[in-house]
């Protein structure tokens, strides 16, 4: 399979970390957003919301949103597992994978950011700081949620595999992470994961 | 159980939707968002995010973040269902989901528009065409995606549970839908549905 990705994006880093902990091989195929090449024509026949990832499989099918995806790699290689088997115990992890997917990383995506710069005419100190706001806001609820040594206890999930990106982008703007020592160690043990590790941004 | 909701918020409609058409029973509390009332103590205790809406079940276990909710009911009340059986067609539901629940809802939500209200200065112009911009954009992307007369055919799925909502806040924030008409016969159908209509707003 072929996975259209941008390197840096966070949605593309979960999906990688999915892809290499479930052991299949694909082939990355690099759709850079900073060159626009999300807008070019072949690459909207594909994903027609101009968005990374998009997954194309050896019969041609596409899979496009990184939710979308990451549950049907659940659902095609069950191992190892990235949720539980327990319902309660499967709406918690997908829990804490929403308030990082919907609430902290739609808000800091390249659109919005270029959006606050371009139309409301934000300087680069508003867009950091709008930035920092949502990761500090989401982060301060997550770190009351997570068990640790993973997010969800003793198994990494799906939880972890949405938490690592969105760490590096907190890095990546600086944000500081002191007040979640729970977040931080359990980035650390994901990145000893030579499947998260190997996901990395290049 | 008790759903923890305000009747406006999309993610609570869509969480009443889910509920409806399983034929669960649930009582509603209003979390008055206006009011700030997602903030009390009372209510922090329940959802540390300050977010609606939580699902309380009768042991007193809290469900929160309505992807996580929406995934638990179909997994627990499988009838009807709201996801097809083959996974190939789950992803391109979810996918459609995610589209509504990622890139379009979580930048209207109440918190980034208080955000460019409160912190960046944007007047109500700029508000609502920040508002109309990303329905605009997402809906231009769906309307090529969904099939009708739902938006993966023949059956109500996930994806019509997050479409409603959002059309509902289009409406509301006087967002031309002329471009859409697909989306806006799904919704009439949808409409058409008792246990949707027994969902909407007050």
């Amino acid at each position: 399979m072929k996975l259209h990705e941008y390197s840096r994006s966070s949605a593309s880093y979960r999906t990688r970390i999915a892809l290499n902990l479930k052991g299949v091989s694909y082939e990355t195929l690099q759709v850079s957003l900073i060159a626009r090449e999300q807008f070019s024509p072949a690459y909207l026949a594909i994903n027609p919301q101009a968005r990374v990832p998009s997954l194309v499989l050896d019969d041609g099918t596409t899979l496009i949103q990184s939710p979308a995806i990451l549950e049907w790699l659940e659902e095609i290689y069950p191992e190892p597992p990235l949720l539980p088997r327990e319902p309660l115990a499967r709406a918690r992890v997908r829990g804490m994978a929403a308030l990082i997917g919907c609430d902290i990383h739609p808000l800091n995506n390249l659109a919005p950011l270029n959006y606050l710069r371009d139309t409301l005419g934000a300087g680069e100190d508003a867009v950091r700081a709008w930035y920092a706001h949502w990761i500090t806001l989401g982060f301060t609820a997550l770190e009351q949620m997570v068990s640790g040594p993973y997010c969800a206890g003793e198994a990494l999930s799906m939880a972890d595999v949405y938490l690592v990106p969105q760490v590096a982008n907190a890095r990546r703007y600086s944000v500081g992470l002191a007040a979640f020592p729970k977040i931080v160690a359990i980035e650390a043990m994901c990145l000893a994961h030579p499947a998260v590790a190997a996901a990395a941004p290049r």
